[in-house]
């Protein structure tokens, strides 16, 4: 007999998986060169060399029972300290090596923070448009995910449809800024407005509704901008951040979680999370990876390829006249289908070879997602098939 | 508010924990040299050179987007082929690829094997002496681990006591042989007598009761003799391994879980563990080390330092007339202690800085564990004091 649950997802075909397979079926065809696959979030920038120097270092000189052996069950001490000295010189926080639980990448990050904070059938608010795999991340730890409309002027939070929702069963918040899909970040002033109504209903409900808040784009922002650190606004966040972006480490499985040194019992948390890895198979990212990121903690691979490929597709949107919110970071951009079915308009850019992902999923029906972590040459050809795309689909507009 | 069930498992502290605290707090005082830690079943022997170059190599010479790219949630395809062919050509078995699960190490592996077989309340056995990690391994997955008694003279299967506790509710049984704690591997003739009775309760209940075979220390053999495949014997196996022991990288978090081909719907339960990783924040384990262990899926650590401590111990024991079964193989040793209750034993043994473990919590009161991956020297060492021990202690036995 096996598991009702699990096969049962397995029927549940997943758009973007099928826009994948359709882009390499497509490349045997024609060549991947000339498939404009905006379907995957899979950085497309080498990590830095001097990344792989350091791991190369420790594996010539460190002794290998060392280097290999096991992490202790919440992370290696010395790199714990050194990612909360980074976060601390960066945003002017407090916190400690033991504030900060290792884990592997942003999806390990978030699986610890909400069972941490939530019991089962506890209520979690996300903002649409919001990544879809939170729905499997939370609702399978027991806790139920509510999906908060969108604002689709800006892809701020709908504070008016928040405050509707917000209830004594919401014991979290999960924010995601820069935010995939939308390329936003949240403003300071969304983050203030945000805290406000949470330290307000925490104080109304008599019991803290967390903030979770995941970060893995944070190092991806454009126009010299800085994207304003969620913890600085809400003492009562847990931050969750992966290098898988900033570093172009993905397949490494590497991040943490790190607990605001204000929540009661912040340090409990961070045990709690070691627990919670035994029940769940997770044990730590690997010993190799955590040494190398704490000694590389501030490093970022050459990012400005994704604001590069942004500026490009952003201005052929707005010449072509698409509605389409300007993203200020990650490597997505999102703008309004030129039909209210966004399915059947990515169904047709198919035909010139783009791959686009309609945004129902992302709950943010009529927007498609491109996700621009390819070549910018490739971004450049696409263009010439978009505007062919656009022009010969819609040709009244 | 913070989760009750993860907070409430802080108060329960760890023997082996509080052990191993006491010998670092020991060591600072007399030298850890002096203190005769057995408590850590943590590799003390180095990983490969080989393995090393082949690591730099790989960090040297792969493109580095794909390098370190998104492991696809399967695994990479290449490592699973691999894995399978090494498993069929060593025990001549007909995996392919698709039967194969990469997980981070034996505990992810575990994680999603009793995810896929079983329903939250359903029962899984498995038999004393275990590891006590099985618990939280099995219970947080919403199934429930009951425990076989132990067969003490030769820690084989208790199968009189098995055939009382298989009932409809069964749906896995869970076994780990090399057996931490007791050192001993299955025989061929307990595999065979397991597999008959699996295959006879299955066809009662009209449901397979699928085998949950954990298997780190396969490659931990000592006398030249070969540890029987589990698999070999019962085709509703699910195999789970780590390259922890073999390798000694059990901070890397590298292992799979291999489901046998003839499984109904083999290759949807391993596609099923993809659905699991989801909702569990597993995502793959580290590109790197799949592929190294791909490259070097025959390549074991010399091992042989393991079986020599063995045979010190094992030799010590008998000239002290100590009840002991002779391991044949893992880096563990499981003898009867001095006195019935063995927590009181092991406490006396403190003043001689033997830091060794009672088997109460492994399910075998009276036992106790020591995990000899440590120097030769030390062993040797330590021998002096446990014979000093035994003599000043129980000097009228």
């Amino acid at each position: 007999m096996l598991s009702k649950k699990y096969k049962e997802m397995l029927t549940k075909k997943s758009v973007i998986r099928e826009l994948s397979e359709f882009a390499t079926a497509r490349g045997a065809e024609i060549g991947y060169e000339n498939v404009f696959d905006y379907s995957l979030g899979n950085p497309s920038i080498p990590v830095p060399q001097e990344f792989t120097d350091c791991v190369i270092k420790l594996l010539k000189e460190e002794n290998p029972v060392k280097l290999h052996g096991y992490s202790p069950s919440l992370g290696i001490p010395e790199v714990k300290e050194k990612i909360a000295t980074s976060l601390n010189r960066r945003f002017g926080m407090e916190y400690k090596g033991s504030h900060i639980f290792m884990t592997s990448g942003a999806a390990g990050a978030i699986a610890h923070a909400v069972r941490t904070v939530t019991e089962p059938g506890d209520e979690v608010l996300t903002f649409a448009p919001y990544f879809p795999e939170y729905i499997p991340y939370i609702n399978h730890s027991g806790a139920v995910l509510k999906t908060v409309p969108p604002q689709v002027e800006d892809f701020q939070i709908n504070f008016a449809e928040f405050e509707k929702m917000i209830s004594d069963k919401v014991m979290a918040v999960l924010i995601n800024t820069p935010n995939n899909p939308s390329g936003i970040t949240y403003s300071e002033e969304t983050l203030k407005k945000l805290a406000e109504i949470l330290e307000k209903k925490s104080a109304e409900y008599g019991h803290i509704i967390y903030l979770i808040s995941d970060e893995p784009y944070r190092e991806i922002i454009f126009d010299g901008i800085q994207c304003p650190y969620p913890a600085k606004y809400y003492k009562y966040t847990l931050t969750c951040y992966s290098f898988s972006k900033s570093l172009s480490l993905p397949g490494e499985r590497i991040g943490y979680v790190a607990v605001h040194p204000e929540c009661p019992e912040a340090e409990t948390m961070v045990v709690m999370m070691g627990q919670i890895s035994r029940g769940i198979g997770h044990n730590c990212p690997a010993s190799l990876f955590q040494l190398a990121v704490a000694e590389k903690a501030d490093l970022t691979a050459d990012l400005s390829v994704y604001e590069t490929n942004m500026n490009l597709l952003y201005d052929a949107f707005m010449e072509l006249g698409f509605t389409c919110v300007r993203p200020n970071g990650t490597f997505y951009i999102f703008p309004k289908a030129l039909e209210d079915d966004s399915v059947a308009f990515c169904k047709k850019a198919l035909k010139y070879d783009l791959i686009l992902v309609p945004a129902d999923s992302f709950g943010c029906p009529g927007y498609f997602r491109m996700a621009y972590c390819i070549d910018t040459e490739k971004v450049k050809r696409s263009i010439v098939a978009l505007k062919k795309f656009v022009e010969t689909e819609y040709p009244n507009r």
